[in-house]
């Protein structure tokens, strides 16, 4: 038993630093060495987790996947307009992508030429926001013209490019420029009666830190 | 002077090869003789012109930059709105994306967590389109709230989403994404009385294609 927590343990550090060393170095550049090093564990250990820097990659992948459905599951459970809960997520989603390093990982590795797009957290972001918005739309709370389809593409290109420029600067993660990003978008895209109930601000107060998330090193 | 004609061939030869190269393997993954091979030159051609692979990647973002210049320089020329300027532009720098293998890999380039960001287009992009919103903003074309800055930073990150997206999926660099982007946008965004002056499709006819731009290989 004791054994057993123990390679959890090892394996949980084995995606924490390759993610860090992703979101830092990138895949090709990242070695498996370093990896090992930063997770303090031996190189036997990790090749004993993981056959390949891909299956790494893999499973911090899987990881950011669970992380990411954890916030948009907490979404639907919080009252209120359908649009204020895909607010609230997309803050959220910045808010972990600087917490994280398992998101931020993932979120790098989703830029990567080499590697394979099915398990990226860019796909379940999108089909949520999917969802999302064509209930939203369905209720009659989008503005007249505007499609649940287009807008989740809109929001995804948006929080993708906040995550692509937040990796080198934090500061395009905090909560005013994704506000700032609400305060332009909502007149255009909720419908008239809705608009008074909408907050661009996000969660207030904050939503609590997604279990497992960490503070950036 | 033929010589001299043919040195400057090959140099471009190498950049536009790089340019693909980094766009589809990546950075830390390209190698420099697949780079000379794609380009049709010897490695020692390649050296004799490029000192290293950041060399490379210096030029193929010194000549992106160049060309966006050519793309935000001809917007001020157009007759008509200030905003309908950055529309027109945001939908040239997606069809540039399509066509224009430098821009593509430069526009790859600056998600490399290993390059430096001070030649990156992205900083030319934001800077025009803070200079051209902040004139919006003193003439009274942005709604009341709205801030030329935030506006800028907003574009910046759904441009960086979309071609980040475009990269894995070239219906991203389409016009109907940046269309609804503007109409979901131009609402909030734009001061009342200019609204029914704005043409969130962009460019009609299209812009031309900004010179040295070449077909999709």
């Amino acid at each position: 038993m004791v054994k057993q927590q123990r390679a959890a343990r090892t394996r949980q550090a084995l995606i924490e630093a390759a993610a860090a060393v992703f979101a830092e170095e990138g895949f090709a550049a990242a070695s498996l060495s370093t990896i090992s090093r930063q997770a303090g564990v031996s190189n036997g250990a990790l090749h004993f987790h993981f056959a390949s820097k891909n299956a790494l990659a893999d499973a911090v992948e899987a990881q950011a996947c669970e992380r990411l459905a954890r916030i948009t599951a907490t979404a639907p459970a919080r009252p209120g307009p359908l649009l204020q809960r895909v607010i609230d997520a997309t803050h959220t989603l910045m808010e972990a992508l600087t917490a994280d390093v398992v998101l931020r990982g993932a979120f790098a590795l989703a830029c990567e030429p080499a590697r394979p797009r099915d398990g990226s957290p860019h796909l379940h972001w999108q089909h949520w926001l999917e969802g999302t918005l064509h209930r939203a739309e369905r209720t009659g709370a989008l503005a007249r013209g505007i499609r649940a389809a287009d807008t989740a593409r809109t929001l995804v290109a948006a929080t993708v490019g906040f995550a692509v420029l937040g990796a080198d600067d934090p500061a395009w993660l905090g909560r005013p420029h994704m506000t700032a990003l609400w305060n332009a978008l909502l007149p255009g895209l909720a419908a008239r009666q809705e608009l008074p109930r909408l907050r661009s601000t996000g969660p207030h107060p904050p939503a609590p830190a997604p279990p497992h998330s960490r503070p950036q090193p």
